[in-house]
């Protein structure tokens, strides 16, 4: 029988947010833990058992959750493992998905945070009806889903979408991954960072707003506020950011063709100030039949919500997957 | 009921080929007309109407045929129709499906040549029982197409896996397409005779083979014969050409995280001459977890059947697609 509810769970570096979630995208209740606080990784499950079960308790959801989904840092969807995430405190494999599911008796699927986003968007958000669209997360990286005939692409290795490493200067600035020149090091909030800084150093005679803030305090909230106020360098980095973004997505168009681009995170907040730059590079760059066409949308998701809901609307798929083994 | 042929129609700017298929990918006989020799659409399909009928008679397969699969420049998948292909005398829209289906009783599916390539490699060749990988094709252009969950991705408008026409050099060669730097003016067979003139320009005293062929008439199958003999610029073109598609594989990669690359076309015949430099860039330039372990293969179809077998395949899913709609 299908169930009414079910529990999406976000792991951050420093928090795990979870919450009860219904078919309409409502969060009828929501938790939090510290996600560090655990060394072991078995007590941090218990934990999240414990605290989440009192959730369920307290808004009379016993029985009535039919999945769980949940959005982490190098989760893969097949295996249902975390492996070697970079801002989690246990190393190696994690065997997360059946360790939930041994724990709640309900079935668990798991992705990373920019898949989840893209489902939570296709569930519930910006692209609901859609089957060919592109998800961009802009945030501390740049994340990304690609849904395609209605699917999530997962890849051969569960590991599609890390569009955020597609080479887009090559040479260019060094990445976290180890390579050089990624759509990560120019167009995430830290690439705005970057952009910042070197766009200073290179016009020393140029006044700025942001030479009143010392380097290493300096944020993308800081250059936006400062192109807001009219500063001629704020306004080029946002220029140039929006700029490679575009250039990026018109070939991004390339591969799968998709309806839209849903564009989520905290630059996604800057609006004209970066979608217009994006906008004009991709119908520069695109293809004739994708100028104009594909369509450039913000995600509707409220962000304080929005990682709960991405994770949670991978909920309702482990709840049909386990429904479709069940009666075979 | 399954029916155990299908019939395959590839159309070229010059010919157009087709060919009686069976499940495993043997082409039980085939026929070509030349494609120019009607002004008017539909005496052309009336004469492949009349030439592939004699050939099913003949080959004892009345009423053995359960679908048509047609491979064709600018083919759209969904609307069944050809729009606007540079290289066939008829512009505008042609409803190539569906007249083909009038006349012949029989489902049609149509998609484009290098969509074709990628289903027939599926179904007969390298990529069996793959359910996620790319296949590139390296002719006069460069074709694409993507399969991920086991699906052939279409895109929203079906024009999906234009691989050929992503930027890889922004700023550089000028493109058929109106941009420029597309992995096409690189890659393809025109792309290897551009880069052989190139270099032969900047490094004028450098002696070549080549200098011995009036540049109108140089072709990449010259340069790949130079460069055995041991040609330094001839070997330089294919260290280039290699690098150049194996630093676009390993941005590919990033999207789809595909189990396999298949090359196919007249330059993947060059061998190690181009698959050594193309797998070392690969390996250089992707993502860790793709090193070493995306293969990247030849194709597997013979060159003289590949384009019927490329179109049959489609035949299958068109029979399918019609068999569910009737059992609905």
């Amino acid at each position: 029988m299908t169930k009414p509810y079910v529990l999406g769970i976000d792991i951050g570096g420093t928090n795990t947010v979870f919450g009860i979630v219904d078919a309409r995208g409502s969060v009828i209740a929501s938790g939090a833990i510290k996600t560090a606080k655990h060394p072991v990784f078995e007590d941090y499950i218990d934990e999240i058992y414990v605290e989440a079960t009192k959730l369920i308790e307290a808004n009379d959801a016993v029985g009535k959750i039919g999945g769980i989904g949940v959005g982490a840092p190098n989760a893969n969807y097949y295996t249902g493992k975390i492996i070697d995430a970079a801002n989690l405190i246990w190393k190696g494999e994690l065997d997360i998905a059946a360790q939930l599911e041994a724990k709640f008796g309900i079935p668990v699927a798991i992705t990373n945070d920019a898949n989840a986003a893209a489902i939570g968007e296709m569930t519930y958000g910006a692209a609901r009806g859609m089957r060919d669209f592109i998800m961009i997360t802009l945030g501390t990286g740049v994340g990304s889903g690609v849904v395609a005939n209605g699917q999530m692409i997962y890849g051969a290795d569960g590991l599609a979408g890390e569009l955020g490493h597609c080479i887009v200067r090559r040479g260019g600035r060094p990445c976290g991954c180890g390579r050089c020149g990624c759509l990560e090091t120019y167009t995430s909030a830290t690439g705005v960072k970057r952009s910042a800084l070197e766009f200073l150093e290179a016009s020393p005679n140029v006044p700025s707003l942001l030479r009143n803030i010392p380097s290493a305090d300096l944020t993308s909230k800081d250059v936006y506020d400062a192109a807001i106020q009219g500063d001629e360098i704020a306004k080029n980095v946002f220029e140039f950011t929006g700029r490679v973004l575009g250039e990026s997505l018109a070939d991004f168009a390339a591969f799968s063709s998709p309806e839209a681009f849903v564009i989520f995170g905290g630059l996604a907040k800057s609006g004209e100030m970066l979608f217009k730059p994006m906008r004009e590079a991709f119908d520069k760059n695109a293809l004739s039949f994708h100028r104009g066409k594909v369509k450039i949308l913000s995600s509707e998701l409220k962000e304080a919500d929005a990682a709960v809901l991405g994770a949670s609307a991978l909920g309702w798929d482990a709840m049909r997957l386990a429904d479709t083994n069940n009666t075979l």
